[in-house]
């Protein structure tokens, strides 16, 4: 069965007991925002314990406060009253196995999936690729804690950003689903 | 109770139903990615039938196809192996109540949460505020099936995508919780 029909037949049966969400407010009810990453495995409604209405949830690769991320939590506070935000990065990232000059390089070489051999990310695909790859900051990670710490503060210290709402630093482990806390004094002795 | 205890709490409550989750690998198993808005009235989990390690979801103010959304697209796809995507933009989006100006002589006025009246958006905080937000692309929306069309060709159009790669747009009706695609002969008459 194809992605798309299995897709649309969760949908059907989501749609068959919606119930009275249709009632849910656009604010989030619980006003905060959750900034983490796309990965597969995390799905933060679960892990955090959000129902349909409560929060705004902010996904990409790494979870990162990208500039994109940071127009979206703006948005999120200012016209949507969020008071409170988690940046919420993770154990066993695909940003911890790459960096620019490697994406580059292998974005070059073919514009096919890589192979993630005991070197790293391997490219195995045909040509053509392109050097458009190595003009983009892919907003890897060498250090969980060590990222978490740099995007709280990035957003702390933005412009736009004011100073009343705390930023909460978290690594969820994906070998146990738990939330551990990041913070200047912790960062040190936290597993990535 | 504070939100920060809540979701602590909530997380306790998921480690202790982890079950065998430690076993899911990486690449989603199921080879798709989302891109959709942070709205909190979204589940893209349940309203598309994803289990944990399923497929990638990327979200932000509108479920735009900004720069940072290709970015996880690109490594979605080119490192851990998504092969269909879909881009789902809602009925009832905040991202159709302002626009560039708005938000920039919103910004401009205070850092605190504007109010929602009959006219729209209104400011009712005191200053400082900060012209930053005049230097940034918020990705308004207009029309929801015309940014999902134009969000849809904008990634296959990108250099970094390869042709191989579908791209569905949908339109998630906040009022069902149904998935309505929105294709070039269909986005006439979608109700947005």
């Amino acid at each position: 069965m194809s992605v798309l029909k299995e897709v649309l037949d969760a949908n059907l049966q989501y749609v068959s007991e919606f119930g009275d969400k249709a009632q849910l407010a656009m604010p989030p009810a619980r006003r905060f925002a959750i900034l983490t990453c796309m990965d597969a495995r995390l799905d933060p409604a679960k892990y955090a314990g959000l129902s349909e209405g409560d929060a705004h949830v902010i996904r990409n690769a790494g979870g990162r406060a990208s500039d994109d991320a940071i127009r979206s939590l703006v948005i999120s506070y200012k016209l949507l009253g969020t008071q409170e935000w988690f940046v919420i990065h993770h154990s066993n990232c695909g940003m911890e196995f790459f960096n620019n000059e490697l994406m580059g390089d292998l974005l070059e070489s073919s514009l096919t999936t890589a192979a993630l051999s005991d070197k790293g990310f391997v490219d195995v695909g045909e040509g053509p690729g392109s050097s458009e790859g190595k003009y983009i900051n892919w907003l890897t990670i060498a250090d969980q804690a060590a990222s978490v710490i740099e995007d709280v503060t990035r957003i702390k210290a933005h412009t736009l950003v004011p100073s009343s709402i705390p930023v909460y630093g978290f690594i969820y482990d994906v070998a146990t689903g738990a939330l551990l806390e990041v913070t200047e004094a912790t960062k040190i002795g936290v597993a990535s």
